[in-house]
């Protein structure tokens, strides 16, 4: 048999970023520009298409017994009333867990579960030090809710998968968005 | 089915320690005793008998598609010339990785192959910031080589499963001891 050797993998707290890069995937705004609420903001926005966020992936296989990680940071920012935030997903095989760990920052990690029954939300706050625990069949989505960037680590079976398109579609029941200058959760007016 | 509800853990900087506590596990040196080489330095510590290490493990079903996770903390010391360690295991499913986050300290990873080849030695450095790969079919063992306590965080597979009593009995092929003032790795005398 073919062993996997250990590789280690560091976050630069200097320049935000993990070292090295491995597979480096960037979202801005024009890869996620209808899932905002505010679309006069959007356009606005549009004309210089900021950068929402990053992940940086270690290469590993996508099988069982493996785990795979990256390293996730969401730039501060809003689109209008809403936060900065990840696409979010769930996984292809639904039965299997992530977890995150946020190195620095303030954020909010948003469930909701992808079984057969209703659809059931869950919220939970991300701080520096938080282990956050997404058990099977959730799909989870992460807002930055601060002024710095909220850099987090991620963790999943080798063989999860991904799958963003119904998000894309449907969207998630809740949004948070920026009331009085706290964040604030409310009902998506637009799920479907 | 039953839904399993999404966790967040804290790891409390202050007093180094995982908020809640969750299962607590500690290690003391009487634990370990037969795993240092200078019995002399472990007979005069015993009079005290330290402790070594302790973790905090999150309440997970050992069940595949979880994550089971803990936090890991190794008090700084030596017995003789030894670092303070971890016993070190395998995983019951020899294929599943684990994943070590270091939030504070410095020291080090072995790993140690368990296929049915020859085994295979490696050694990670652990800082601040550092992302271990350990993939499967690699025994894992963690060594505190600084000044301060080594706090880090393990994720593994749910169905995973823990073997101890074979490195208890065969030890690990390397030891980390402290050379001219330099943690310095060295063929295991006693290894069988």
């Amino acid at each position: 048999m073919e062993l996997f050797r250990p590789i280690n993998s560091y976050y630069d707290f200097e320049n935000i970023k993990m070292v090295p890069e491995g597979d480096l995937i960037t979202r801005n705004l024009s890869d996620m520009d209808w899932m905002y609420q505010d679309q006069e903001a959007v356009q606005e926005l549009l004309k210089e298409d900021p950068q929402i966020y990053r992940y940086y992936n270690v290469d590993i296989p996508e099988e069982e017994g493996h785990l795979q990680h990256c390293i996730s940071i969401i730039n501060p920012g809003k689109v209008g009333n809403e936060y900065n935030m990840t696409k979010g997903h769930f996984h292809e095989i639904k039965g299997t867990a992530e977890i995150y760990y946020t190195i620095q920052g303030e954020g909010m990690l948003f469930m909701q579960s992808v079984t057969d029954g209703e659809p059931e939300f869950e919220a939970l706050e991300m701080k520096k030090g938080t282990l956050s625990y997404v058990p099977p069949y959730w799909a989870h989505r992460t807002i930055n809710t601060g002024e710095e960037p909220l850099a987090f680590i991620g963790i999943y079976p080798g063989e999860a998968g991904h799958v963003y398109g119904e998000i894309e579609a449907k969207g998630f029941m809740k949004l948070l968005i920026e009331k009085d200058g706290e964040p604030t959760i409310i009902d998506n007016p637009n799920y479907k």
